[in-house]
């Protein structure tokens, strides 16, 4: 591996599910101490910070802000389809506040056995945000989930699926984000990603260990685990993406260890294996 | 639902790890007692019991046999290859001891971070292995896992994967296992079943709860998920496949209650939600 196939540092966000042990301030701190140019925050840290503090910290650090994690969640009974449009709509505002032009969705799973229906509903519920999201100069990036997700996170599950589905709009107004943790297993992977040429938003990267603890929160540190992941980001870039690299590795045991030791090992499994 | 939309009863196989906490010859009686006329027995099982004595009391009992679980885990080191080989050879010639002329194949893990070298290593693994079970009068039925088992039970991980593999061959020898645990979070997956015409050799039903506990051992009794039973059950059916439908519910839980107790709920369930 030459230098310069290896993916340059500048390229590094710092997901911070990664770090959920620290408040958006502590990421904040932690990035500017280790050198860290992105950050990828979480709704539920930006509202326990505030968002007005929040944009005013993000603003204030020169951090940039790779994606904002999460709005979707769309198969909700009829009577409440009116308030979920609205909250997606609040976190495209507050992505804006925040500076970044990148709603991650996770589309939610179905509200009954009708997986189908479900999926139906994602579309619908994304041609309604579209507008107010191209209002507000954001893309929204569809991230299919792992199938092991589909009861109770997301029925989008393949980088297929989630391009058929943005394809019914503008690459101007939804794309999709490449997770390798969601899509390594893929027979059609190589194949999906170059299809969705001119539609990726984002890269995250994490690691599949064999075993896996649990479903939630097993993701390995890059290099602990199976996932190719020199190939993907090679693929990723061959189909135009050139952005930030989102460490996003959601994983228990990280959590009850130091910030600043988990962004270290963050910084070095970059560098060694991305 | 009308009486004439539910499986007959005489379709039920049990499949045996479903009931782990019982020995063959425990299975083999509590099917008599129950009414249940086919068993898909283990491997693991049968070596327990010996083959000899197993194959015995599954002919003295009268039950029939729906397929044998398992061969495969092709992907191994160049110098283990022929011992992978002779033992799946050796599973062959199991199943035809006890009465089945299907072997269901759980294709393995990749031995190394090369995923395309190892579904390679499949398919050279189902080729060397069709000429003696052809002679043998064995079917091989490529079962595709979850995609939560790539890392450490199958590189073959979707129905199409599955299906795609098997048409490298005669539908004489080779075909695929649906197991609606694996599947039914495909969005390809009716497309799929239809395109698995004349291939199905197995049909295994259980549940995807939510939450689910763990990846192995967390499979539900039939109605306590989200998965469409009914819908995916008549696909398979228009898809030409009449046979043994394999209760497999792999769960820590139900290994811990009494043998019987499980049966009479897989006997209900199935009436009910199948």
């Amino acid at each position: 591996m030459s230098i310069s196939e290896m993916p340059s540092l500048d390229r590094l966000s710092l997901n911070q599910i990664t770090v959920d042990q620290w408040s958006l301030e502590q990421v904040i701190d932690g990035c500017l101490r280790a050198g860290v140019d992105w950050i990828g925050p979480w709704r539920h840290k930006v509202q326990e910070a505030g968002l007005n503090r929040a944009a005013r910290l993000v603003r204030e650090s020169g951090l940039k802000v790779s994606s904002y994690c999460r709005g979707g969640f769309f198969p909700v009974l009829e009577h409440e389809i009116g308030t979920r449009h609205e909250d997606n709509c609040r976190a495209v505002d507050e992505a804006v506040a925040l500076g970044t032009d990148v709603l991650v969705l996770v589309c939610g799973p179905s509200i009954d056995k009708d997986i189908e229906a479900a999926r139906h509903m994602v579309v619908e519920g994304i041609a309604a945000l579209v507008p107010h999201a191209r209002a507000a100069g954001v893309k929204l990036g569809i991230e299919p989930l792992h199938p092991m997700f589909a009861g109770d996170r997301s029925v989008v599950v393949t980088l297929g699926q989630a391009t058929d589905v943005a394809s019914n709009f503008s690459s101007d107004d939804v794309g999709v984000i490449v997770d390798v943790y969601h899509v390594w297993w893929d027979p059609n992977l190589y194949e999906e990603i170059e299809r969705a040429t001119g539609r990726i938003l984002g890269f995250h990267v994490s690691d599949w260990t064999v075993p896996t603890p649990e479903l939630l929160a097993g993701r390995g540190l890059m290099g602990d685990g199976v996932i190719e992941l020199r190939r993907i980001r090679a693929a990723v870039e061959a189909a135009g993406y050139g952005g930030p690299i989102e460490i996003e590795v959601i994983n228990r045991d990280l959590w009850s260890r130091s910030g600043d030791e988990v962004l270290s090992a963050v910084v070095s499994r970059f560098t060694e294996h991305v």
